[in-house]
């Protein structure tokens, strides 16, 4: 069913460079089709079919972008199976977990369907003219927002479905109106050609340019930056690691005519176990927070690699029970070698930080990409910056604070987040009044007397924050917002009638919400 | 009443830098009071206090900020003979525009008081808990915005009030519930004096934190890079040229945390006269664009430097009326000395590119600072990139096509604008038709049979584009939408009601618009 082969338009095609295979990081082995790299021939031709698709492509009304997303859905719902079976050897998560990936990957699709056919997301604006305002009259000003131009997405390695090749960036730019070319992450290329060719049967069968959608194999930094630097090329989407974020952030900075870049990067989502919390449950929450932990091996953007608390009853309590729960954890298969060797590097470089004392570390695991849990501790007199630098995967730091403020001085010394989370009792409500303002300037989201993983997708949803978990924390690449950063407002002023796009029609006739002077109304 | 001081918060500073003078554009005359540049000193304590001003500012309610807003207004409009009379000295624009633009500038803060009230600048989102559903119950997500922090703004030479010290993007950041540290233009240093003390007074009346507004005079690359590189500033907003743009936007991506920067910075404001208009009315439209160009000796962002139209009847009775009107233009004061040698070096340059012919040349005027019109002509064949540099100034260029087709071209390779006009008459709409969607691509706003100059300030209005007319084309510098460039959106998963912002509560007390479950409602 695979032929190892891209998607540029209606071309199925080869590329001259050198030949992938994805592993399976269960064994380390080579999974076939080979997946030959492509370069700037295969760049090239992608951007222009993009950019040649884009005029027709953004003049659909919601109505058809609706059906084509929805048709997406349909598709990869009927590859469901193979899809799945892939993404298994692919990526070492389990079948379930996979199989639930699949379900909110169409729901994101069918959530951008059910934005555009709601049609705020229009933004439509209508000032009308006063022809008798003195001093001067007033002109017919109304406004909408057009899509920006072909966007590049890039495959994540973590989620190999609703991160990537008709994950939320594509979903949220296609639905946006704009054109998307992909690049497979090498992790999952199997997968990608599959989830690939489901949206090349939503083009063909909704009968849309062949421009609209594009999957590139390559290597990441070489042809990634080489994307993002075509000139077509007008935003970027992407998942993944600050390196590779940052070196995109600078390529789309350089280009002569700079485009955002939305690199959702690190995080190490604190968790603030306030002193009632932890008196009234805290070995319970130091078994759920290891749940949370060793989720999937500890590889959601999400993860909670941090939890900070003050000296009192519960705390001891709460280490112990991690403790256990961490040794008691047989361990996890992470995405690929690759990955399983830097979390490896980083934890064992965090637990060597001065005044870092390991408290427990799981089962490694048999797989040949395995990663075993760590559980890591320091006072809260030495925290410095290096200790909350990312370590991808399941090693979490518990930071003990001496007394509240100290706790504050710790939570105000943190970067951006993409979540922070808080234990609280009612009687811990003071202090996590003081604590969420320090927050809201951190996270993205704030969530109490849960764990950060787990990721509703809905209308909501932020899943953004503060540099460095995203290199723009204006938005959120999870939940119908995300649509808005493939935007831009336009004015009509004195546009003829005819010549006015439809939703900005006097009479409304596509029925949606619309500003009048101000006011939303539907009339 | 004028101290030569600037503002740092409550104090009055007088800096330790090199004193420098507004002209009077007219004479050339130096104004007193002297004021002395500030440096490292003052930008650090100026935000400083924004930084410490701004979890105070930020708690405050929408009704309250719209008070503040509205005061300032209040204290401008108490101080409008004075400032008027000081801007006519550092400006040489007519009292009667300054007078317009004192109402302008208080408009724009009392839009932002009624966006404030009207409250759906929340961005107020929820999704309600779904304890029931299978196989994983649904959270409470609830969303809003709040406001990045401290804002940098830059005053603009030519619109000393609207784009300046309590311009627009200071409105709207305040109204976001960002402090603000303005960095005064040298050419208005003593009515930036004035409307700082305005602000001040406001700040004050209002009780709150000082820190709210500073005003610092320095040198332009040296101090503004400090105030853009200062790591509590957070976004910054600007107003002129595309050197000074980028190097902003160059600093704020070259720091450890990188910001947005809302930089305005140059733009042609192509006009496209197409046949029927023409042949209807040539000579009419040749007149009344020379009316446009000439407005205010041509230094308006949205000045039309740039004609398009093809060969047919009409357009040599445009040229020609619009060649006699530029003769009989008696020139005009420019801000400055500075700019008035710039804007005869590019108009100089611009007639003296390859294919440039000039076909009539205004008087220039017995001001210091004078600036003649002047306007030249180019083939559409020998139209290149060079030719679409902006000139600052009462200089416009008209492109005449040989065809469509070449007329389609020369569209196609514009760059980023802030404008496009298009004059046309019922026959034209075909082609009207197909060169809206190009013109989509080029402008932040469209205009049919009116000219540019003139921004409405309203709901409706988009006063930005692509690169290079804006460094951000995904927003606006003018109107109500121009909140949201210093917001961003927050979410809260399961908080307890008592913690949660009053505008997510339910019930409603605020009583603004909310998406419930995707649904605009106000219940």
């Amino acid at each position: 069913m695979l032929t190892g082969e891209m998607f540029i338009g209606a071309a199925r095609v080869t590329g001259s460079g050198k030949e992938v295979f994805s592993r399976d990081p269960r064994t380390g082995e080579e999974l076939t089709p080979g997946y030959r790299y492509g370069g700037t021939a295969e760049v090239s031709r992608a951007a222009a079919l993009a950019e040649e698709a884009f005029d027709v492509y953004r003049a659909t009304d919601s109505t058809s972008r609706a059906a084509f997303l929805e048709r997406i859905a349909d598709e990869i719902t009927a590859l469901a199976g193979p899809i799945v079976e892939r993404a298994v050897l692919e990526t070492g998560l389990p079948q379930a977990r996979l199989t639930g990936e699949v379900a909110r990957t169409t729901g994101q699709l069918r959530l951008f369907a059910a934005t555009l056919r709601e049609g705020s997301w229009h933004g439509a604006r209508i000032d009308p003219a006063q022809p008798g305002r003195a001093p001067l009259p007033r002109a017919d000003i109304r406004q909408r927002r057009v899509p920006l131009g072909p966007v590049a997405v890039f495959g994540a390695s973590n989620f190999p479905l609703a991160f990537s090749v008709a994950g939320g960036d594509t979903a949220s730019a296609l639905a946006a109106g704009c054109p998307v070319v992909v690049k497979a992450h090498d992790a999952h290329l199997g997968t990608s050609e599959l989830v690939a060719s489901a949206v090349r049967a939503a083009v063909v069968a909704c009968g849309l340019p062949e421009g609209v959608f594009s999957l590139l194999v390559g290597d990441g930094p070489e042809l990634g930056t080489m994307l993002v630097a075509d000139p077509r090329i007008q935003a970027v989407g992407f998942t993944g690691s600050r390196g590779a974020g940052l070196a995109l952030v600078s390529a789309a900075a350089s280009r002569p005519q700079p485009i955002p870049v939305y690199a959702e990067m690190s995080s190490v989502n604190p968790v603030v176990l306030l002193p009632g919390a932890l008196a009234a449950r805290g070995a319970e929450l130091g078994t759920a927070f290891v749940g949370s932990l060793t989720l999937g091996a500890g590889q959601f953007c999400t993860n909670p690699g941090l939890v900070l608390a003050v000296e009192g009853p519960g705390l001891d309590e709460f280490v112990s029970a991690a403790a256990e729960a961490v040794r008691g954890d047989a361990g996890g298969t992470m995405l690929t070698l690759g990955i399983a060797g830097a979390y490896a590097g980083a934890r064992d470089r965090l637990a060597g930080r001065p005044g870092v004392v390991e408290l427990a570390r799981g089962e490694a695991g048999s797989s040949a990409a395995c990663g075993g849990a760590a559980l890591l501790t320091v006072d809260g007199s030495r925290f410095t910056a290096e200790l909350q630098e990312e370590v991808f995967g399941a090693t979490s730091l518990v930071v003990r604070c001496a007394d509240q403020a100290e706790l504050l001085g710790v939570v105000r010394a943190l970067a951006g987040q993409l979540t922070a989370t808080v234990h609280a009792v009612e009687s811990d409500e003071p202090l996590a009044a003081a604590l969420l303002p320090v927050l809201e300037r951190k996270a993205g989201r704030i969530l109490f007397n849960g764990w950060p993983t787990g990721v509703e997708v809905g209308h909501a949803m932020v899943h953004g924050g503060p540099f460095p978990a995203t290199s723009d924390s204006r938005t959120t690449s999870v939940g119908s917002l995300a649509i808005e950063r493939f935007l831009r407002p336009v004015a009509y002023q004195d546009v003829p009638a005819a010549l006015l796009p439809p939703v900005l029609r006097d009479g409304n006739p596509e029925g949606v919400w619309r500003r009048i002077d101000g006011e939303l109304s539907r009339d």
